[in-house]
Formats: structure tokens, C-alpha cells, sequence
């Protein structure tokens, strides 16, 4: 029997060779598409079922991608020819919440919108806050180390996971982290699990760290500037004032007139960039008034609500961000992160681009972390050339300001030519090393994070595009 | 040239072989002695020193044993025969500290309370918390992922460290982790790096994530209880209302005895538990009120504070618990983490394990985070039989409730023969290839962590008692 045969006789019903299936597993919200069809989609039921997956893959030799909901931005869950997709989106439930230990446990599939709504129930919360939640999974966040809206004040995943249970590429099964809150026992394998892409092993379940829902009245401030220079300087002056909103968010022009375009709201006649803050907590309303008179002195124009209604019409301008880019063409999104006092030296660069390359890179920024998304418009499938020289540029440049390319998209096959420039040669080589640690072979998602070295990749790993 | 002779031509004058000054270094505050003496302690002054320090030792094939300022609980940092201590205790500056993005650059030699005082003139703060803060290195406190006081509100180190540069064993420098708030370029190898106690590379510069100080009024509460029991249910109870203190410890009448016999101050007849809890923020004062509240309801009697000076005097009763129990004779001190709803179960062991070995256990406990550390009293230098039985049982029954055998200590040598038994014989072979992927020759504090392996074992690895 080949591998298909085999693991269709193991799990009955459960793999799939439909052509419409298995395209949609050659890509992402990325955009890219991987060379050729995978040979089949498994959907896997139970930490059994993957077990027998990775047991038979690696007796074949065959690649598996594990995938989530498809929703990443870095093509680190896309599949190609000769390659098993392991689709871990039917393993969802919720096996346990703990209000007395504030933990919940939980399957990969679950969508963090609705483990979230589920939680909500009981007065607790998760809190990574991808601008995905509502469609991607909370497996795809970890193995993403997500991030979002609220990770200046409320951290990014790695902070949101206690421990995981990982399928490793030859089918055994580890328990990694503390179902504890400290926990010191040898070397932290459930952070280096977090953000590793589907290279190191498939989580099949996770304990998450979990909040009581913040109580009382959330501050809401939108604010408009000419310029979007005088939004970045009022956000560090927020930062370095000791002031911590939950979440931070600024808006170019670019961005701005294609919101305004998509969603038929005039806003670009407001001004030059959009600045959303939410506090909450205890003294939420205070903080608030104490950055609407920062945004003053910079030059904006702010306005206070706590009415949630109002709130979330003014949150919908940021989260229509994206598919407003979306509208206008075909994207290259990128994820600079930069020391926070650094922010304006970016929307310069970005606008220097811009003239440069004739290329239009509307940026959106998570002001409270220097988390940046300038995104390449451009038509038709293909990345240009003048598109890649700005991205590059982009990087090198993030990287003199002692930022990183990524701050939470990942490096899947989209950014993984730059990784050696941030890393160096001897970090770069100590993590190829662990990786053949936990997967000898190079079966679990090869060619992702790490280019392939053409003398040893598997065939299959190296024809992403 | 032997090792000795060609580290001091190469660093004249910060090679000592003083027997006292070699002779400290066979311990530290777990008490236990390493067999032999160390062949010299290097103090190194810079990363170049660092450098040539492991490039020497390297050569030689001779292992190196980093050293702070000694204070950890679990005999990671001894050195002995035929090992090097490399002391980073001299590199103790503060490179950089930036309010605008909220972070430290310091050299690993710096006290924790040394840069506390120093952050606290910006207003800054840096949050791990050990009780040993005025003595322990920042170093140190990293190389063993230090908890403390107030962790389940403000996090463990892992959670306050953006980045480290990184000696490896033949003298090359790496730098993990990033700069800014969010970074998702490879495997997470600060995360990795961050309680690896020495074994992985000698940690030689640390970028620290800042918090600002908080600013208001500090709310503490001092409660006694007939029993620990009632203690434990009460701070459950304040966890699973969704109550987040800043601190919160409980002590039991063991300790209780203890201290008043060391400090003169007659807590004992006052109750058989002492319940300490700070709350800071813009809602401490009706915080404390809510638990107070509650701690009246579990049958405790609450005072609340406001006045610094007296709430000083409180914390005080709780940090004088460990001077207290090394008066009582020598310690065995564990630190063992469960889940916070497990709390009470692992007091009425401990009660148990005192009756059945007819050992002295005074337990203090961090009670918002479920991490207690119950000390085994005895008497002589050598941990009696029955001691190391007694302690084996609590692992195990700790491991039972989904706990950890080590919640902030670390494994060091003391805990090393129960490490397989928490982390599976899986695990523990990836941890010991991740150990080998960065140290091939196993030169870097051999014999910590991971028990040696006979047949493979440098002769000087094996001789720790």
C-alpha cells in the first residue's frame, strides 16, 4: 500500500482526495500557493488518530503539514506535491475550564472567537487577540506565537499557555509546560514549541492560561491627525508616560482612503491618520482623559466615549483595515516590529519606499508594541521585483533599528530568505540543530522557517514559491 | 601551559586560587557541597573575558561552572574538582535603560535590588522578585527563571526578558530574543535559554522588559487562622472570585513557631496560619476589602493597611521565614508548584509526612500562584534517609495533583533524580540532545540538571553529593 492507501486504512472516512479540498490547502491568507497538489488531507479526530498519522507518514518518509483554519499570513501552513496535510480542524472541543486555577484545556481546532465566547460564560478569558480570531484556531496561534491588538498590556500567546501535549514526527506523544503557574523543571520545550511553525511537532492539545474578564467600563478614543508622524510621537509619549492601554492602534492616510473607499465611510477627510485607543480596568476613564490630553498636545484631534456601541463602530474602522487592502489588489503584508521610540522612523521609511519603488504600502500599526504591517498592493499572482526590493529594504532596515522582521506572522516560506540576516550564521545553525533533534528526518513541514539547503532538502521541500 | 596557567596569562590578575574564595564556591544557600575543590574562579569583566574564558576551556576540554552571587536553593551554581567557576559577579553595570520602550540593558552581575533602586529613579521597575533580590544576581535569577512573590500578577522572569547575548561553550557569541515587545523570527531560544541553569551558554548581557512603577496606594492585609487549611480555601477562593493581589502568602504554624522563636515577636499564639496580601493599583483599596470579606467568611481574622511603615513590618514577618528555618538546623527546602485548587492537599501531606517520618516541615507558600516550599528540618551535614524519603513521597504525590517538582528553584543537583519522572523518558532524552546541540562536550556545568550518565560522564561530573 502507499501512504494514502495506508492511512485511509487506518482511518476510515477521515482522509480526503477531493481536488477542491486538497487545492485549498495550497495556501493562505498569504496569498501564496504552493507548487503542486498535496497528496491528501487527513482530518484527524483524536491525539490517536494524529499519532497514527505521524506513524505512518514516517514510515513512508512522507512530509506533513499540519493545518489549522488557513488563515496565516506567512504560507507556514500551505502544502504541495508529495506532501500528507494533517488538518487538525476537527479536534475542537473544550475538555476543561478551571475557574479555581484560571486554566482551560482545550483541542487545536477550537476557533479563538468561540473558545473565547465559551469562557466568556464562566467569567474568564483568553487573551491573544489576533486581528483572525474569529476563524482562526487557537493550535494555529500557538504554533504562530499570535499576537494582536492587546499584547502591550495583556502579552502575546507564549504568555497565554501553561503546557501542551505534542505528537511527535514519529508518532510518540510528549507533555511539555506545567499545568502549574511557575514551573522550572529542565529546559522550557513548551515556549520553544510556541511559534514553531508545525516544524518541531503537532499540538494536539493545549493548557491555556486563562483571565478573569476585566471588569467595569472600557474608555474608547478615536483621534485624527494630519500626520501620521504626530500619531506615532503621541503613542511613545503614552508609553513613556507610564500609561498602558489595552490596546493601542495607528491608521496611515494610505490605509485611510482605502477604508473610506470599502466601506463607503468618509474618514480620509478627517485627517491624515487614525488613532484608536481602548482602556480599561479600574481607572480606565482617568487614563483615558490623561492620553486624550497627550493627543492634544501632539497636534490630534481626540474624542472620549464609553458607550459600547459607539466603541465597536470606532474598533470596526481598524479591523476593516485589512480587508480594505484586500480590495485593491493583491497584498505582500508585512510585520515589522520596532523598539517603540522607532515607529516614526518607519512611516518615513515607508513613505521613501513608496517614492522609490512607485509602489503604494498602506501601514497599520500596533502603537503600544511597534508592531507594524505595511502592506505591498500590487496586481496579478505574482510578487514583483520592485515589491521584494522594498520588502528587503523594509527588513534590513527594521533590523538596523534593532527590530525583527516578524512580530507576529511568522517566517513560513514568505520571509524565510531574511531569517539568517536576523538570527546570524550560529544562531541560524543551533536552530537547524534543534529542529533535526525533534524531527531527524525534516518531516514536518519542511522548507518552512528554514530555506532548504538544496543538498539536503527532500524533493517536495523545496518547490514553494 | 595547563588550563589554570593559560587563563591566567590570558586575564592577569582575575584568575584567584585562594582556597577560601575556592572553597565558597563548592556551595551555595541549598548547602549542599560539591566533592573536591574548583582548580581556580575566574572573574571575568567584560563578554571579551567571557570569550576567552570558554575559548581556554574549550581547548582544554575542562568544564566551567557560571557563578553569581551564589544565593541559588538547589546546588546548581557549586562547582568542584576539576571544574573552572567563571564569576560573572563583576559585571554589574546597567548599559541602558529607556523609558520610551520600556526596557533595561544590563550586565548579568547586577543585584536585583541594585537595579530596582536604580529603575525606581525613573520610575521604572523590573518585576521578578525572589526573596533573595538584595543578594541574587540578574543573572542568576535569568539562568534559573527566579519566581518570588509576585508572580501571579506580575509574571516570572521568562515573562521580563526581551533578549540575551549568549557565550556558548567554545567562546562564540550569540544574541537571542529581540528588542522589541513582540519577535517571531525561529525558535524561541531567549525562552530557551531562561532557567537552563547554566548549562546551554554563559548569559552575558540581558535586554529586561520594564514596567512602570505602580503608582497609588498599597493595600495589605495580615490574617491568622486556626488552621492552614482555612488559609489555603480562603486564597482559592480569592483566585477563583477573579481577585488578583499582588501578593499573597501563607504560612504555616511550623513557620509561625519558627519565627517567633527567631524574631521575639509572639506570632504563634495569635493563630495557627499567617495570610499576607498586598494589592496595588488604582482599585487596591476596595480589592482588599473584597478579600477581606472573604477571609472573614473562611473563619480568618483580617486586618487591613494602608500605612507603609506597618505594612513594611508585615512583609517582613514573611521574609524573615527562611532566616527563621535555617536556625531551626539544616534544610532540605523544596519547591514544589501545583494547581491553586490543590493547595490544601498538599498541606495535609506535609502534616502527614511529619507524623510517618518524624521530620520537621514548616511550609510557606506563595498561595496566589500554588507554589509551596515545605522545608525538611534535620540536623549534620548529610540529608538523612528518612529526609530524602519523606521529600521523594511529596514529588510524587505533588506530581499526582498535576503539579511540578519545582516551581522556582530549579533542578540544580538536588532535584536531578526525580526529573525523569516529571518530564517521561521522552522528554528527557530531547532535553539532554538540546543540552548536546549547544554543548557537545557537555563542558558547561556538567552534572547539573541532567544526572550523569555513567559511561558518558566527565569524572568531575559525577562526584556532587
Amino acid at each position: 500500500m502507499d501512504v494514502v492507501e495506508q492511512l485511509a486504512a487506518a482511518l476510515p472516512g477521515q482522509v480526503q482526495t477531493d481536488p477542491g479540498l486538497l487545492e485549498a490547502c495550497r495556501t493562505d491568507r498569504s496569498g501564496h500557493v504552493a507548487d503542486g497538489s498535496p497528496l491528501a488531507l487527513v482530518q484527524a479526530r483524536s491525539i490517536e488518530d494524529v499519532q497514527t498519522v505521524c506513524r505512518i507518514t514516517h514510515q513512508h518518509d512522507v512530509p506533513v503539514v499540519t493545518r489549522g483554519a488557513g488563515t496565516g499570513l506567512a504560507g507556514g501552513g500551505i502544502a504541495g506535491a508529495g506532501e500528507i496535510v494533517l488538518s487538525t480542524a476537527f479536534m475542537n472541543r473544550i475538555l476543561e475550564v478551571s475557574t479555581a486555577n484560571q486554566l482551560a484545556v482545550v483541542e487545536p481546532g477550537i476557533l479563538n472567537g468561540d473558545l473565547n465566547r465559551e469562557l466568556a460564560k464562566q467569567g474568564m478569558w483568553w487573551p491573544p487577540d489576533p486581528a483572525s480570531k474569529d476563524i482562526s484556531t487557537v493550535g494555529g496561534n500557538i504554533a504562530m506565537n499570535a499576537g494582536g491588538l492587546l499584547c502591550a498590556k495583556y502579552g502575546v500567546t507564549r504568555e497565554a499557555v501553561l503546557a501542551l501535549k505534542v505528537v511527535l514526527a514519529d508518532g510518540r506523544l510528549i507533555s511539555v509546560g506545567h499545568r502549574t503557574v511557575k514551573g522550572v523543571t529542565g529546559y522550557d520545550l513548551c515556549a520553544l514549541m510556541i511559534g514553531s511553525e508545525g516544524t518541531l511537532g503537532v499540538i494536539v492539545e493545549a493548557t491555556l492560561k486563562l483571565r478573569p474578564v476585566v471588569a467595569g467600563t472600557v474608555a474608547t478614543i478615536a483621534a485624527f491627525f494630519d500626520s501620521v508622524d504626530q500619531g506615532a510621537a503621541a503613542a511613545a509619549r503614552i508609553t513613556a508616560a507610564g500609561l498602558q492601554p489595552a490596546m493601542m492602534e495607528l491608521l496611515d492616510a494610505r490605509t485611510l482612503e482605502c477604508v473610506s473607499r470599502y466601506t463607503g465611510v468618509d474618514l480620509i477627510s478627517r485627517g491624515n491618520s487614525y488613532f484608536l485607543i481602548q482602556c480599561d480596568g479600574p481607572a480606565a476613564e482617568a487614563d483615558a482623559a490623561a492620553m486624550a490630553a497627550i493627543i492634544g498636545q501632539e497636534g490630534g484631534r481626540a474624542e472620549i466615549t464609553t458607550d459600547p456601541e459607539e466603541a465597536a463602530l470606532l474598533v470596526d474602522v481598524r479591523r476593516q483595515g485589512f480587508p480594505s487592502l484586500e480590495a485593491m489588489g493583491t497584498l505582500l503584508v508585512e510585520d515589522v516590529a520596532v523598539p517603540r521610540d522607532a515607529m516614526t522612523a518607519v512611516f518615513a521609511k515607508v513613505a521613501e519606499l513608496e517614492a522609490k519603488y512607485q509602489v503604494m504600502i498602506p501601514t497599520t500599526c500596533h502603537a503600544g508594541d511597534g508592531n507594524l504591517h505595511p502592506s505591498f498592493v500590487f496586481s496579478g499572482d505574482t510578487v514583483p521585483d520592485a515589491v521584494w526590493a522594498a520588502a528587503d529594504e523594509l527588513f534590513s532596515y527594521a533590523l538596523t533599528l534593532g527590530g525583527t522582521l516578524s512580530g507576529e506572522h511568522g517566517i513560513g516560506v514568505l520571509k524565510r530568505r531574511w531569517l539568517g540576516d536576523e538570527l546570524g550564521t550560529e544562531q541560524l545553525e543551533l536552530q537547524r540543530q534543534i529542529k533535526a533533534v525533534f524531527d531527524p528526518r525534516n518531516l514536518l513541514n519542511p522548507g518552512k522557517v528554514f530555506a532548504p539547503v538544496p543538498m539536503l532538502a527532500a524533493p517536495s521541500a523545496s518547490g514553494h514559491s
